[in-house]
């Protein structure tokens, strides 16, 4: 039985929806491949049973997936890649830096969309 | 589009494992009714949009399920039916009380599981 809380604890939105539903979804953009990153990174540092990567339902950010929730901090991610896992397992899990440049805010969701269309 | 962060955000553990499997499941024990009542407990109390609740994957508590976490305070709480959901919408939620009755904390987790034995 893990320790709860985690010191840090990290939902994934796997969210599938079907190929032709214009909202899109976080699985259908590679969130399966970025969860079961985050879960080997966690292992390969040690940080397995202090933190936790899980897959979540639905977050709501559905333009801009995959969607990252980074707990207790409340820091949101939009994640591309297993290198970018890499980086905010590295840099905001690890030493305490969030990763400005991947991170989702209000004012940068609204930004991100209109670049996309 | 909703603001994120959240003021409060809910996960409710609905992993399903095969009713045979020792481990047990939170979806087995009820969790997907116990996600749907926090939904809709949320949206009565007018409280969508700046809190979510969120179904999840296995969230590790399995012993103790239908497990729930409550963020950004990291609460965790065993939660068995609808009224048990409403009184953490109006207590916790909405009243900044966490019910402590409920919790779900190590050493609590512990006993719960020997008086199950």
């Amino acid at each position: 039985m893990p320790t709860i809380p985690y010191k840090r604890h990290i939902f994934i939105c796997t969210n599938r929806r079907d190929p032709g539903n214009p909202k899109g979804s976080c699985a259908n953009r590679g969130s399966e491949e970025i969860a079961t990153a985050f879960k080997k990174e966690l292992a390969e540092h040690g940080l397995r049973g202090e933190m936790r990567a899980n897959a979540s339902g639905c977050l709501d950010q559905c333009a801009h997936g995959p969607t990252v929730v980074v707990y207790p901090e409340g820091v949101w991610y939009c994640v591309k890649d297993a290198a970018e896992v890499k980086e905010i397992v590295e840099e905001h899990l690890v030493n305490d830096r969030p990763v400005e440049r991947l991170r989702l805010q209000p004012g940068e969701a609204e930004k991100k969309t209109e670049q996309k269309s």
